[in-house]
């Protein structure tokens, strides 16, 4: 589990005052590009060699809303991963501990071109135990 | 079911040169705004009297990427209403028929200044009536 | 002069309840793919040859707020082309006329790897006498 | 002149493989919410006494593209202040001491109700003082 600190922009409020939904997918997605640059994987090197990381799915459960300002950390948890497609799942908590929201995202490595899903296991090999060694059940 | 037909913006593509997957959450939620204009419930109307529209959860499974000025049809289901909760289901369709992506959203009503759970039925016997009979299985 | 209409989503207001002043940078976007396409040049068939077309700079003057729901036009008008770089005016008026925002945009051509500026005046002729023919002073 | 210091996120870039012009926009917004709070003025407080800092007008100039996950740095000066209306500048910088984008915005105080223009010299003697003290010619 890697955290990731933030802090609520006025441009993601909507005019219910909080948080607009769907910016969750979008903390969701910060805290997996710094989850993978805290393991030491940077997604720029992978897409560099022509890989790419689509989102197979993406869910979002809006337990407390978050306002302008807010401080938040989202906890990132890889939960599984077989070089050639991975899922992660984040809370979204408040520095008292209130739980916001939570959510999990599905991915697969693709082709820059044509976005044909393929392994990393053996292009990879660093990647993929950099990656395989971080999964919780 | 009602249907809303869009086209893809550049400013929705990113890198991987086709819509990020955090704007199907925004299609979805163009697409129930217009549902609830096409069955007579602005929600403007809503909003005025004090009730706001929060989602609970919101998800999309991401079947074909949309690009730039793809043209697309959103297919919106009212699948469960009890005045109090009620959920959507969207199915995002090529016009050659394919489907892009589908998901769903669940959404309660609640006051707007502390958004507390709240039903409409005796508040809004209108509202709810319209929004009982669009309801699919 | 061409005419854009469009309405405003949720996600495009803020806790101000209007919409968020950056999201007209995005209005004047949607305006302008749509003037390309109305003058018959379709910027996928540009970009799929390797040009693209970054913007230079943007500017919006905001006169009065809109807000969920409204319709609004965007008045579009080409005020500059020369093959290399050009400039838009953008106008959003309300359907009763009144004016709530106007703005401006610069453009140029460019390679799509390395940005660099490139005159369109040889490689895409048509697009090129298109374009000239809707200047406006 | 107060820095904010940024990263590029994959959600804000676009099919041009960098970041979206209009999300520049949002990182003035960012460094000016951002420099109030490092001269002690929070605008959550500002706007829970009614007063609300609508924008007047926006501009930004694109010089070098930012990428993903690109460091960047926001240098915003206060450059004008009379109480009710006040204009920001901004240079977004790379580590690298390049200039990647400049830019400027005008803002008012407003009554949150109906977005009429006060000065808050009267009202919020305090804010007055530490934004005036901080105008750079």
């Amino acid at each position: 589990m890697k955290t990731y600190t933030r802090q609520v922009q006025y441009y993601e409020t909507d005019k219910m005052k909080v948080v607009h939904h769907s910016n969750y997918i979008r903390y969701f997605e910060e805290a997996r590009s710094n989850f993978m640059k805290q393991i030491g994987c940077d997604i720029r090197n992978i897409e560099s060699n022509g890989i790419v990381i689509p989102n197979v799915d993406a869910y979002a459960r809006y337990i407390k809303p978050l306002r302008f300002f807010d401080e938040f950390i989202v906890e990132t948890r890889l939960v599984k991963f077989n070089g050639a497609s991975f899922e992660f799942e984040y809370k979204i908590v408040l520095p008292c501990g209130t739980i916001a929201a939570t959510g999990h995202t599905a991915h697969c490595f693709a082709t820059e071109d044509k976005l044909i899903p393929v392994s990393i296991k053996r292009k990879f090999p660093e990647i993929y135990e950099k990656m395989k060694s971080q999964v919780e059940c």
